[in-house]
């Protein structure tokens, strides 16, 4: 028997659940069959998933962080593209029926709570299901702010200024962490400040809207806007693939520019966790050096350069080069959400 | 071994999806983190959920159709809201890694077709992943029409004319003729021109955007726009309580008038499936009188009055009437997608 006040879905019924999500919603949105806005501009829309077994388990994410994460990706991809908010979500989530309503709620708090702290926006709306694996499919909408321009992939050029918004390797460290995978010798050196940061850079990313206004901000008198990049939801090696072969160049990094924690180079996984680790919801933007620099010069703490667009010498080579000459980050980045990643069970 | 021109989601990975999913989106429509569109006006935007084992199951749904299915309920929720046509879809895809490309592909063959053949806009976006079910949760946007208004559920009031746009329990008689679940006698008696119908309903609905076009065309001069409605996935019943309860009214259906297909009026389960069958997808419409009368006159098959709205007498009172003063569908709508409805395995 349930507590009579943490029914099951299956008691709640779908229309006693949505009576229960309402209270995260304005008043009166989610009367209808559908939300609606009225807007002026360039409206950019973005889809994610979320699948227990996929993205997440329940031996390392709680249901607060569950909903969290979910906004967070869909919002970063939102700053990715140049907003610097979010005007909202849609969510539809699918869960068995003998999930208890309290999982459910805490999976709306969390993605509340990220969408208010972070302007993201407010819950439009969304449908709910019944299911084997409980899956969240967020829709997050923006708009381009008419004082900025767009982010996108192919506007890099020759010459740019990789430009990284934050540490990586951290959301894949705290996953470590919380799956106690870490050899036993790492695991008892870890720096404390680090663990704790690592965990929540896993549980609690945030969408780096504060960027993208810097960027405008710091913009150099007469530079017109071309700013390349994505977010770095797929690894930072994923990220310069993606920018370098979308501007048809090659991206270089500077092996002794990584952004790393400190405290963290020493992992025998650092490396390779700071470049394809994923899930860091940071940006990486290629800019005019002037640009970058200006950028660089924002009170925004661990942004810096990690290298640079330059030209393809051919059809062949690697997308991906160090500063030396090396192939970077060789790893296959993109198979895990059908494969056997580090998220499943 | 797989096929060689036919390999399953693991052998391709998310990227090589993604490069075949591109090819039913528009050139460069998927190449950055999400998708962009100048829009200025009312946006309307909605997700729905369609999950395997609950709203369908591999034995009456085949792939196309899972995909048309998807497409066509979020644009019947566009309709619903006064949109004459829509601006594309989001789609998150979940599916096992054992999956062959060539189910994803008609998934998105049906999806595309029924956007492109009822006005429903385009393929904007999305994101696939492995998981246990297969589930696909697509968000539409759609735009009100400058010379049009909204539909809302609340917008009703006493004294305004119930108008159905079409036939209702065809599509849980598709279904029934798909699982063989009809008895013996009624399925023999059954007239193939209406099984090949009720099968189409199931499998192929179709938006109402054409009768929403037709309100604005045949309303009264002088009238302004005040119309309430939903649409009727949940079910003809479902949908009148919606429209009565958020309009303060109680809806009074005759008994006579239910919109029917003539040939099914003698199985024991018409009544019942024609309220609470659910998936029909067509519009229920509350109408003051003399607009009623203009849009029954439009040449549009099937449209019917159906009953009216009138005051509420007392809080306690049932919203859903007969007009000889019993009380109808009595059967409680909604729960079906946490419980063992017609489609749960």
């Amino acid at each position: 028997m349930t507590a009579p006040d943490d029914p099951t879905l299956a008691e709640l019924g779908e229309a006693g659940l949505i009576q229960r999500l309402a209270a995260f919603a304005a008043a009166g949105q989610l009367d209808d069959d559908a939300a609606s806005l009225v807007l002026a501009g360039t409206l950019v829309v973005n889809t994610d998933l979320l699948v227990e077994g996929v993205h997440f388990s329940a031996a390392t994410t709680d249901a607060f962080h569950v909903g969290w994460r979910a906004a967070a990706a869909n919002l970063s991809d939102l700053a990715a593209m140049g907003c610097w908010e979010g005007l909202g979500v849609t969510v539809g989530l699918v869960a068995p029926a003998s999930t208890p309503w309290s999982w459910v709620e805490q999976v709306y708090q969390g993605l509340t709570d990220c969408l208010a702290g972070h302007g993201g926006g407010v819950l439009l709306g969304g449908d709910c299901s019944g299911g084997v694996s409980r899956t969240l499919a967020v829709t997050a909408l923006g708009m381009l702010p008419e004082a900025g321009g767009p982010i996108r992939r192919r506007d890099g050029r020759a010459g740019d200024i990789l430009v990284c918004t934050g540490l990586h390797g951290l959301s894949r460290l705290g996953l470590a962490v919380l799956q106690q995978t870490l050899p036993v010798a790492e695991r008892e050196g870890l720096d404390p400040g680090l663990v704790r940061r690592a965990v929540q850079a896993h549980r609690m990313p945030v969408p780096r809207f504060d960027v993208v206004r810097a960027l405008q901000r710091c913009r150099p008198a007469g530079l017109p806007w071309r700013v390349g990049g994505t977010d770095s939801s797929d690894g930072l090696a994923a990220a310069a693939v993606a920018v370098a072969q979308a501007s048809g160049c090659r991206a270089v990094l500077e092996r002794t520019a990584l952004p790393l924690h400190l405290a963290m180079t020493h992992l025998e996984s650092a490396e390779p966790w700071c470049l394809t680790g994923g899930e860091d919801f940071e940006l990486l933007l290629a800019l005019e050096p002037a640009w970058a620099e200006a950028l660089l010069r924002e009170p925004l703490p661990d942004l810096r350069a990690v290298g640079r667009l330059v030209s393809a010498p051919s059809r062949e080579g690697c997308l991906l080069c160090w500063e030396d000459g090396g192939e970077a980050g060789a790893e296959e980045p993109g198979f895990r959400h059908f494969g056997s990643g580090p998220q499943s069970p």
